[in-house]
């Protein structure tokens, strides 16, 4: 998943060896798995080049780490024509890990 | 490595099939490997959940992406005091590759 972290985001990820994004959406701290408890344990963590992007490699909690019920956000694929299918099956029913009302906040992210 | 792409980048994109970013820098598009030669051919691209963000996988031509002389641009490790350490070996000799006025315009991007 791609997310975006602020300074104290990234200080919290690095306290806490779990990740935490700053969702500019809510204008608050994220932290991934809060409602659905699917943390991201951070094994390590790479800078690039000019040091304005993380690589995080984690350990994920739980069956999938994407709020559709998938184990990774990029679950679809895109033809040269635009079109897009999904390419993986789903790993957990999200009705079931989000209430609806968590749900709701965990997409207007 | 992370890029930004307009949607000009993107359809040159899916139509040449290598990757085209768009330099908010320079204000132009930026065809990566324009100048080293080093460019991004798209096996394929995925969109995630919110479809704001791609994954493209590519074959890479040459010995390394970064403009840095490295096989990736994620060549620093960080621990969690924040002292990052090179855990990679340079692939190429960017000066090399680069005229320096080429490099000193990849590097402002």
């Amino acid at each position: 998943m791609l997310g975006f972290m602020n300074d104290v985001a990234f200080a919290e990820t690095q306290r806490a060896r779990e990740v935490v994004f700053f969702s500019r959406s809510r204008n608050r701290l994220w932290k991934k798995g809060e409602s659905s408890g699917h943390v991201l344990k951070v094994r390590d963590i790479r800078v690039d080049c000019d040091a304005d992007s993380l690589l995080i490699r984690v350990d994920p909690i739980g069956p999938g780490v994407c709020h559709e019920g998938y184990r990774s956000c990029f679950f679809r694929s895109m033809a040269s024509d635009g079109a897009t299918e999904v390419i993986a099956q789903r790993t957990f029913d999200p009705e079931k890990i989000y209430a609806q009302e968590t749900k709701d906040q965990e997409t207007r992210r």
